[in-house]
């Protein structure tokens, strides 16, 4: 198949929910011509309290549903499931590319604060295996990373608490476990693609000299690259389709999901998949 | 097989995770000679977003992994599962009793309060069904009932944040929520087996007028009554076995677990088993 015959094919977006969403947000507002399709493992959800085997058997599944549909790259839009089985789907998805979310935050952070003090946001699995600390010490030798499970921030974007008391007394709190010695972080990483929507809540909580950073806008920089360098960048000029997958639960996919998309979603924009 | 023989059987407990661990406590307390085996789905939790037709599934799979161990009784210890799949799981384990937390939880409510108003909180599948409303009304057309969806206290229960300011703003919230017409309840049912673990503060938010009920206690009474009338109860005096069983994730099963058991667990006490 020519680089032209490519350029027309869908990109597919991996998550184990709706929070992916988000990153998907950025690749649309980044590359408007492209043709997306999504897919949200929402039978299994949430991935960030799993073990990494059963991460890794999910995202295989999921992974190659997508595969059905004939992508020319794929984009693992969880964090949780980039940490666990980015190398392993890059093997099994060859030579089609793939990227995760986990490098491309590392980046904006170190980008941000270069030999900076970090403080990771995210799920228990991501944090188990240390992965942003990995990507950011690799790049940054001279960076501090901290890493911090936030489990109940995942149902409070779900549920759409995200501002007011409540929201800020959890992220209050879930900062002052990190803060327990003399670290003091200058840059917070969103390491959860549900955290995006909790951003002005974290914000205002570390205060201004501190900076916010999350996955989706470098995630869509490096999609951008990645299809531009093999000569795959869709050539049409008209507004790219996006097509929505879910393994279970269309209804609440379409209501939590329309929140971090940032446009309204009915049960009929969601198709059901088994795997 | 005859009765003498089914009675040194275990009986067999299934939840989607640890919550339904609240459930076998009482069991325990109650019939402390009886052998238990309990399977927690913790490689799908939680049920209680999920669709009908995918808790069907997960259930029917996990209960045939606890008829491999030839119980005598099962428990279906999960609010969630007993609403959507309680009847499928009656006929496909026949002649092995089942029940579910539903009508248990149901009866306590109205022998509480009878004619009463009743708050069910409870998952999003629970209240989607209805299950306590209907258990309810079948049994006490005067009863007035209410179900209110409390995803956040999933999360809340299982990060063992169960007391102090974020617990009590986060409980008085979905009791708000639910508050917002004429309706005054004089009783609120604790319709997730999780939500044992925040009965404090449930119960401070509500005052002591309104009686706070779950469906552990009246669970354990109707395991022993069945049992009973079968000749089935245990005739050894020693302590029963326990046997606990999880799908995924076996150290944090252990480390939440010993919250909802109210006893230390370490991940040697759990089994690993694949559906």
């Amino acid at each position: 198949m020519t680089a032209h015959d490519n350029s027309s094919l869908p990109i597919g977006v991996f998550d184990s929910g709706v929070g992916g969403l988000t990153v998907l947000k950025a690749i649309r507002k980044a590359l408007p011509n492209e043709n997306l399709i999504y897919l949200g493992d929402t039978a299994r959800l949430p991935y960030g309290t799993k073990s990494p085997a059963s991460i890794a058997r999910y995202a295989t599944q999921a992974t190659a549903k997508l595969l059905e549909h004939d992508i020319k790259m794929l984009v693992v839009a969880c964090n949780t499931a980039s940490a666990v089985a980015l190398e392993l789907l890059q093997e099994q998805m060859a030579p089609i590319p793939v990227i995760g979310v986990v490098e491309p935050g590392a980046m904006a952070a170190i980008n941000a604060r270069p030999g900076g003090s970090h403080l990771v946001l995210a799920t228990e699995a991501t944090v188990r295996l240390g992965a942003y600390s990995k990507a950011i010490t690799a790049r940054d030798p001279d960076a501090h990373v901290r890493e911090q499970p936030c489990e109940l921030l995942v149902a409070l974007a779900e549920e759409g608490w995200t501002s007011g008391n409540i929201a800020d007394s959890i992220v209050r709190r879930y900062l002052d476990d990190a803060a327990n010695d003399a670290f003091i972080a200058d840059s917070i990483i969103l390491g959860c693609t549900h955290f995006p929507l909790l951003r002005d809540t974290i914000a205002a909580a570390v205060g201004n000299s501190v900076e916010v950073v999350d996955s989706a806008g470098t995630t869509a920089v490096v999609v951008r690259d990645i299809l531009r360098a093999r000569g795959e960048l869709a050539e049409s000029t008209e507004p790219g389709t996006l097509r929505l997958l879910a393994t279970d639960g269309i209804t609440r996919f379409a209501r939590v999901g329309g929140q971090f998309l940032g446009e309204p979603l009915t049960a009929e924009d969601v198709h059901l998949v088994d795997l």
